[in-house]
Formats: structure tokens, C-alpha cells, sequence
């Protein structure tokens, strides 16, 4: 036998470490230790399973060819070791040996090794109000919980469901209950949008309102005070403002690493907890590995380490730390934060650092929104996507990007693109000219990605003077400014009409795109106009065209009435 | 009034740098000069149009927000001057201008400029054979001939069609003959596979199979060698091989750049007749700027110059010639050739260099493939990809990727990923780590992409020794070598039993994957054995596996049953 090779945690870096590692060195002798039962399986699948879309949590611990990853599955197919049941106590680096315990039992042993990997993943936060711990209060941290969760609405004990976390995995979770399942639902979110740090406003307020729509009730920046009970069980949660009914309460508000055997062997942690790792994801001590939720990485944009929960990373790292303990000097080099989501009908995606996050890491960062047609707009199955491309003007470096559109890959097409390109530093001018493939029924011969650079190499280059959708909706709410300014309507009339009639011509004027050449100075000179269409586009150049005639008070609507309707506003007229 | 900026050629870089050189320069006198009456219409919508997918030839010419891009347009909307019908000459570089023609008229004008832009496109190549110019002989060259032809197929006088040419545009056009009108369909093609050049044979297989599915005739290594008539007419088609009856025989077999007036005004032209132009579109003539179909642009892995008649490159060009005739300085780095199409159910992509082409170019290339879930395994709407990775064995550069799978924007995804990142240089250890968006709607934990460049990593290192399905094929057909080697089924005994029944033990073994580390001394030593999976996946860990207990006589069957399926072998027992 070669060498030794212990790697605690079965779930995603674990695995794939240890199988990469034992293909590359067929003599030695892989041991994974886990303390649960049930290892190897796609957490991310758990919203799916608790849905039904996933009929049994098996698949989830499936390969793709139907065979369960079980000790069996591990031991026959791959020559690796499974401990499941036993929990890893300590780390002993002198004598290179992990302390383990039986679960079930309480016997422990040493088990030795020459190489020793941690993967011992993330735990949910447990926000400490009290009720916490009654029955019916779930976090989403492993399939016995999932299992658990299913069982309880299958059996019809859940008619109404509370969220606390409007994040991915919350998000997730509430379609789950209503769709499916016509559990009366709610979100309840400390932060006053949805997402947050992963999308900024527009396109978070456009989720919101698609789930909305599909009747998940959404309350934001109400903070989760207690989770009220009868008899031990859960009877509902009260925020600051309300109390909301629940069988059942599913705490989703983020992950932290899962260190502490790590800390307590004395390897370096950082700040938040995580296991620090270089790029071959070896730890502070030569010998012992590290990937998964438990390390932080490299955040390709920032260049500052961040905390990446995500089992795609996960398993990058572990063929990178399988690579690199059988001698093969593989380097992870970082990530920059890429996230999808399907929310009912619609996906939202991300990469990159959000305007709120790139602010707050110094960076002089703007954005450009847009909200084209996805594919040839002449194609029938064409559908308007909503883009914002954070970017750093100072540099023209794009730092970020943020997609909205109809359930499908559209969305994650643009997302990867830009994922690849900003982790190679990527400018406005190399996204510009980014080549997506074309051809109708795939693309516009100017993507959708391309149009939202055009926007920030226009705003870059101070061409395009705008404003955003929060601030038009606070002057239309706020009677005292409107005198100052003026809407531009520019669609076709009977686009425009409506509005007309309902603000008034002083407040709202309609000229269509086509006819402000000619009919420009029936433009006041002193208000402020905000210029309208759906996509933004046709209202840059009706900007530049009154630049031009002596008009310079004139702002661009970011993302135009496309991004508006998809927000909701409930002024619009019906 | 600004500077005169003449632009010749009104379809798509015209169009475009005419828009953004007025938008950057609102005084400037823009005219566009175009023989044809209909201009800036979507070429590529052509098939679509054909198909009945869009319903009016208007559509094609029309903005998203569904005005019609005519004279009146420009000239309301844009400040453009449009001279449609009106064919330019001549260029006279030194008194700048250029001398024109009314086409109805046949009346002659000059038209001075400050800044010319020549933006005449391409010219369909017309095959040199007998009967050519037959009524019902069509090339796809502008809508009046589109239009034509679906008059003739909606008016029921095209119950046959042959095209001539399995490129893409060919194979747009059969699918809208056989998809949408029944038309009775054949496709001749001059080289031994569909899409030469852009894709390499396991691909165009696929696509091949998929077209012949649906009733789609493909005859390949066939030339067109007359076109038959009667009475002018057209009747059908003389191949090498056979007489093919036909209505209308369309023509893709590609087109060339439309470059006689920048010739005969001595701008610098290539060896192929394609415009020579800067980064910044710029021609030899510093006031003369060209883009579009006509001109020739950088390959960003190549680093030659190569001709990329597309859509999407025509508008970026455009763009970049607009902004440098206004004085800004943008750049276009080049493109690297990335292409998508539809073929009724699947799609097809690829961007950088294929295999051949790499080949020819001197590169020590390779291809890695791999055929796996697109999207996680467990989620409803999995479905199997196919993709192919070209790499560079010395440099480990990542060369070109192409991939086939369902209809959908799946492909896409993976293909424009690959694009961002080829241009930026990126190596299959990039690609490894490349950040697909995970969720398990969209892709899977260790995406397709990723999976790929894993098999390109093993490769390149010499860990997975791999031979092709057309190695594999043609053993299958030789009786004469089957001695020498054996297929190792290791998929589950119901999917390999069918093979071993048909073609005996002794020359098909199957040994279930989780069974091969018990059970492999059942294996002869002097035999290569092929090992079959449906991925490759599991056949490279038994590879693996199989080096370190003494058989080094394995090779691994890349792209495996799922590729095999699809090319539709016919020794596969149903």
C-alpha cells in the first residue's frame, strides 16, 4: 500500500478529492470519515427534492448512471474507504492522526495518515431568538432534514410555511412549498431587498415581484424577533412588524464554515472562521488539505479572499487538493462569485461584485442597464432580458454582471461568458465586442451582453447622462419635485397615451422617437426631462440629438419601462 | 453642416456605424448609398423567413420596437440620408468622392465625402457548372430572392428541393423546406461531412444523423455537377453518384467578399479579395474605412487574418468604424469564429479552431470529449450534451470547443463561455476551474465544460489513452484485426448484454465498472481492449484502475455510447 490518505467530510470537496487522488495513485489507502450516515449527495438539490421535482433523496445520492454512492459504491468502484457514523473529535499533527468516535457506539480510535484533507463543509446560522429550537424549525444543512421537511408536507402537516432568509436557498425553498405543494408562504428578509450582496436592487425588485405574482407573500427589512410555539411545536414567527401563522419555519440565513476541529489543530482561520488555503489548497501545515465551504478563496475581481459556499466550487477545489496530494502541483486560483436561479417562471443570475459590494470595496463603480430583446426580436420565441453590467470607470474594468429574463439557459449564457472573461480582467470595450455565438434562435446579432456595454462605454465616456428607476419612482412619488422636471415619453402613442391622460401633458409629454427632430422645441428649456422608452436605447440617442440642439437637461430612464414593469410599479397606468 | 461621411453598402456595418457615427457626431452629414431598395434587414433571418417561423419579410427589416428601417426611418429617427437603388461605381480617392448610378434610371452623379466607408458585404459563390443560371436556381444572396422563393414554395410550385452545400446556411434552408412545407428535401455536399471546417466529423455526424432522422436526404464526398432543365427550367441535379430530382435547387456554397470597388480604387486587398483593414477599420486609405462581409478580421487563437462573413461581427465592426470616424479610437481585437445553429431539434455550436483546422495551422493539436448531463442529473429536465475540446498538447491552450445537444440555449452557454475565454488565452487548466453558474435547473456541480477540460487535462499528461469512435468504427467493419482486440463493456449487464449476445464473448466482454477491481484477472493480456462506457467517464478510471495491476493494453472509447448513439451506428443492436 502507498500512502495514507485521510479526508474528513463525505460530502462534495471530499469525494471528489478522494477519488480524483486515488485514480492518480491507485496504491494508496483512501479513508473518508463522516459523521453522518448519508454521504456523497447534491445539497443543492435539496429544494428540488423537498419540491417533488426529485421524487426520491437516492437521486440525490446517485451518479449519473443510477448507482447509489454508498460504502458499497465507494469500496467496489472506486477502492476508497468509507467511515460513515464517526465523527472526527481531533487533530493530532504531531503524530499524524485524526482522533475519530463512533457515533452510534461511542468507541474512539486513531486513525493515521500520511495526508490529511479537511471538507468538512458549512453549518447553517442559527439566528439566536427564542423559539429557535422548537419543533417544526428547520435549516437546510443535510438530507435528513430535507427528508424530514418532505415527510411532513407529504402527510399534509403543512398548510402554511414561513421563510426566514430571502436569499438563494430561502427563495429556493419557498417555491418548493407553493408550487408544488399550495403551502400558503412567506419570506421574511432583514435586508430591504432580496439577495442581498449577490444582486443589487433592480433585479432583486424583479424577483420580488415575480413571487409575488405567484402568491409567495415577501416581507423585507423585517427582522425575525421570535418564533412563537404551542405545546414545543412551531406556530408562527413575529418580526418587527407582524406576526405570520406556521406549521413549519425554515431558517435561511446563510452558511458559516465548519472549522473548528481545524482551529482547535491550530492551522490558521481567518476572521470569519474559514480554513486559510493557498491555491493548491494546502493549509498551514504542509500536510493537511483543505476545500469546500470549509477554506476561503480568491475572489478573481477583488483580489481579496472571500467565503464561497458553493458545490460547484467545491468539487473545482477537490480535484485541485486530489491533484496536489498525489504530487501534481494543480492551482485554484480563484472564483468570481457566479449564482443562478430559477424563481417560478423566471431566472436571475450573477457574477461578479454588485454595485453595493463594489462600492463598498472602494472601486469608483457605476452601472449600465439595459433590457433588450434575448434572441433575433424578429424570432417567435423572443423575450425581453434585463441586464446591469457593474463597471469601474476609473479603469473600465467591468467588475460585474447581473441577468433577469424568462426561465432557461438565455440568462446563464450571458452569466458564464462574463464569468469567464472578468476573471480574465475583461474591459467595456473587450465586452463590447464579445463574440456570443449567432445565429436567431440563440442571439441578436447585437447580444443583449454587447447592448449593456454599449451602455456603460456611453455612461464611461459621459455620453449618456442617466438616471435610475429608484430615483424616477421617488420623484413620481414625491408631488413637491415635479415641477422641477418633465417625463419624455418617446414610444408610440399608444404606448405613451395612457400616461398622458393620466399625469397631465406639463408633467408627462409623448413625442414619439421619430418625431423629435422635428418637433424639439416644443421641449421646455427649464425642467429637467427624463427621457422614456422600454429599453433605454432609442432615449440615448434622442439625448444625444437634443444635446445637439441646445437641450443639455435631458436624462436617460436606465433600463426603461421593460425593467419598470417588471418591478411592478403601481402607478403605471392598467 | 459637419463632415461628409459617405457609406456604401446599407445591410449591417453600414446601417450600424452610420447610427453610431451620428449619434457621436450630430452634425455630421451621413448619407448611405445602396443598389438595392431594401436595406438593413437581418440576412440571417433569411431561413426563418422561408420557413414561415417569421411571417412577413418586414420583420427582418424592422427595429425591435417594429418600425421599418426604410428611407423615412433613417431620415426621421436617425438624421440619415438613405439613396437606396443607387449603385456606387467608382471611388475617385483624390477629389473624394464617389461617382454613382441610379439603377432605374441608369443617371450618374457624384457624391463627394470627407470619410468613406465601404460596406459592401459579400457575394454568393455561384458553383461553375452547367445550368447555373436555370429559373429555379436560387442563392441566398437578399431578400427579393427570399422572397421569391417563399412565393414559389407558398404558392405550391416546390414539391422538391436539393440545396447544394451542407453548411450552415444550406442546412438552415433544408430544414425550412422539409420542417415547416414538406418539401421533399436532399442536401449534396462536396467534402465527406456537413459544416467543414467548422466542426470536426464526430459533430457533423451527430447533426447529420439528427437532419437524416428527419427526412432530410444528405449525400456527402458528392459535387454538384449539373444542374438539369427543361424548357429554362429548373428539374433537377447530376452528382458524381446520381440524378436528384428538384423545383428549385438553392446554392450555399458559401460566399466571398464584394471588394471589386476598393480593388479598382487601390485600397489593399488579401489574397482571397477581402478588404485589408486596421484594428480600427481603417483601410490603406487613412479616409476610407471599411467592415462587415467585405473585409477581413484577426483570429484571436490563430493570430492570422481570416474572413468571418457574419452578422454579429458586421454590427461590432460597424460599431468600431462609427466611433473612429467620429475620432474616438475603438478597437476590434478580431473574433474567434464562434458559430450556432438550430437543426430542428438539437443545435450545434463550436468557436476557435476545429481539429483540421488546428491541424493545418501546425498546431500539436488534440481533441478531448466527453458526452455528459448537461445540467444535474437528478433534475427533470436533464438531457445528455456532447461536447469536444481542441487543445494544444504544448502550450496546453485551449483551442477551440464544439458541442452538440438539445435545442436550447444550453449549448450556447458553454460555447459562448468558451469563446470569452479562448480570446483571453485561456488553457485547459482554465477551463477546469472555468465558473459555470451553478444551480441544478441550469448546469451541473462539475459543468460539461468543466468535464471536458478534465478529459483534455488527463490527455495532455498522458494518464488517459483514448481512441476515436471513427478508429472504433472502422474495427468494427474490419474483420481481418478483430483479433487483436476486445471491447470492454462496463456498463450495467442490461445495457452491454444485447452486445455480447450479438458479437460473443470473445469479443465483447462485459464486466459491470463496479466489478472490474474483483474481477479483472478475467481479462486476456494480449488484447487492447477498448473500454466502453457511455460517457468515457467510467472507462478512464478503469483504465486507471487497470495500469496499476499490470494491463497497460486498455484504451478508452472517447465520447463513448451516448457520442456513438447519436452518430447512429448500425451494428448498435436494437
Amino acid at each position: 500500500m502507498g500512502k495514507k490518505i485521510v479526508i474528513v467530510g463525505g460530502v462534495a470537496a471530499g469525494p471528489k478529492a478522494a477519488c480524483r487522488v486515488k485514480r492518480l495513485m491507485q496504491d494508496a489507502d483512501v479513508t473518508i470519515i463522516d459523521q453522518d450516515t448519508l454521504i456523497s449527495y447534491g445539497g443543492c438539490g435539496i429544494p428540488y427534492y423537498v419540491s417533488g421535482d426529485v421524487s426520491d433523496e437516492s437521486e440525490l445520492r446517485s451518479t449519473s448512471f443510477h448507482m447509489v454512492r454508498n460504502e458499497e459504491f465507494f469500496k467496489n468502484a472506486k477502492g476508497i474507504t468509507i467511515k460513515s457514523g464517526t465523527r472526527a473529535l481531533g487533530i493530532d499533527r504531531k503524530e499524524k492522526c485524526v482522533n475519530v468516535e463512533d457515533v452510534a457506539s461511542g468507541e474512539k480510535a486513531d486513525i493515521p495518515y500520511d495526508i490529511l484533507m479537511i471538507a468538512t463543509g458549512s453549518k447553517p446560522f442559527v439566528l439566536p431568538i427564542p423559539g429557535a429550537d422548537l419543533d417544526g424549525v428547520f435549516t437546510i444543512s443535510d438530507l435528513h432534514k430535507a427528508i424530514e421537511i418532505k415527510k411532513r408536507i407529504a402527510t399534509g402537516k403543512v398548510d402554511k410555511a414561513v421563510v426566514i432568509g430571502g436569499g438563494a436557498i430561502g427563495l429556493e425553498m419557498a417555491e418548493a412549498f407553493k408550487d408544488l405543494w399550495g403551502v400558503t408562504t412567506s419570506i421574511v428578509e432583514f435586508m430591504p431587498q432580496v439577495l442581498p450582496r449577490i444582486v443589487d436592487f433592480p433585479m432583486a425588485s424583479m424577483v420580488t415581484k415575480h413571487m409575488r405574482d405567484n402568491e409567495v407573500d415577501i416581507f423585507l427589512g423585517e427582522g425575525a424577533e421570535e418564533i412563537l410555539g404551542e405545546d414545543g411545536k412551531v406556530t408562527g414567527l413575529r418580526t418587527g412588524n407582524r406576526t405570520i401563522d406556521a406549521d413549519i419555519v425554515i431558517m435561511a440565513a446563510g452558511v458559516r464554515p465548519r472549522s473548528e476541529i481545524a482551529g482547535e489543530a491550530g492551522l490558521q482561520l481567518s476572521p470569519m472562521g474559514a480554513i486559510v488555503v493557498n491555491e493548491r489548497m494546502q493549509t498551514s501545515d504542509p500536510s493537511i488539505y483543505a476545500a469546500g465551504d470549509c477554506v476561503e478563496v480568491m475572489h478573481q475581481v477583488s483580489g481579496k479572499k472571500f467565503y464561497a459556499p458553493l458545490g460547484s466550487l467545491a468539487n473545482k477545489e477537490g480535484r485541485v487538493a486530489g491533484d496536489n496530494m498525489a504530487g501534481i502541483p494543480s492551482k485554484f486560483k480563484g472564483a468570481v462569485g457566479s449564482f443562478i436561479m430559477k424563481a417560478f417562471d423566471v431566472c436571475v443570475g450573477a457574477t461578479g461584485l454588485s454595485l453595493e459590494v463594489a462600492l463598498a470595496e472602494g472601486y469608483d463603480a457605476d452601472v449600465a442597464l439595459t433590457a433588450p430583446s434575448d434572441r433575433a426580436h424578429f424570432f417567435p420565441t423572443e423575450a425581453i432580458v434585463c441586464f446591469q453590467m457593474v463597471f469601474d470607470r476609473r479603469t473600465r474594468k467591468v467588475l460585474g454582471l447581473q441577468g433577469f429574463g424568462p426561465m432557461g439557459d438565455g440568462i446563464s449564457a450571458r452569466i458564464d461568458a462574463a464569468a469567464a472573461y472578468i476573471s480574465m480582467g475583461a474591459s467595456i470595450d473587450d465586452f463590447a465586442n464579445l463574440e456570443m455565438a449567432y445565429a436567431p434562435p440563440f442571439s441578436a446579432a447585437i447580444d443583449s451582453i454587447n447592448a449593456v456595454a454599449y451602455v456603460a462605454d456611453n455612461l464611461c465616456d459621459g455620453r449618456l447622462r442617466k438616471t435610475s428607476i429608484e430615483s424616477f419612482l421617488s420623484w413620481m412619488d414625491d408631488e413637491s419635485t415635479q415641477d422641477n422636471w418633465l417625463a419624455l415619453d418617446i414610444r408610440h402613442p399608444l404606448e405613451a397615451g395612457p400616461c398622458v391622460e393620466k399625469f397631465g401633458a406639463e408633467k408627462w409629454l409623448a413625442i414619439p422617437y421619430n418625431e423629435v427632430r422635428e418637433r424639439y422645441n416644443e421641449l421646455p428649456h427649464d425642467k429637467t426631462m427624463i427621457i422614456l422608452c422600454d429599453a433605454g436605447t432609442r432615449s440615448f440617442e434622442i439625448q444625444s440629438f437634443l444635446n445637439s440642439v441646445g437641450y443639455e437637461n435631458s436624462l436617460v430612464l436606465s433600463g426603461g419601462f421593460n425593467m419598470m414593469r417588471r418591478i411592478g410599479i403601481d402607478w403605471y397606468p392598467s
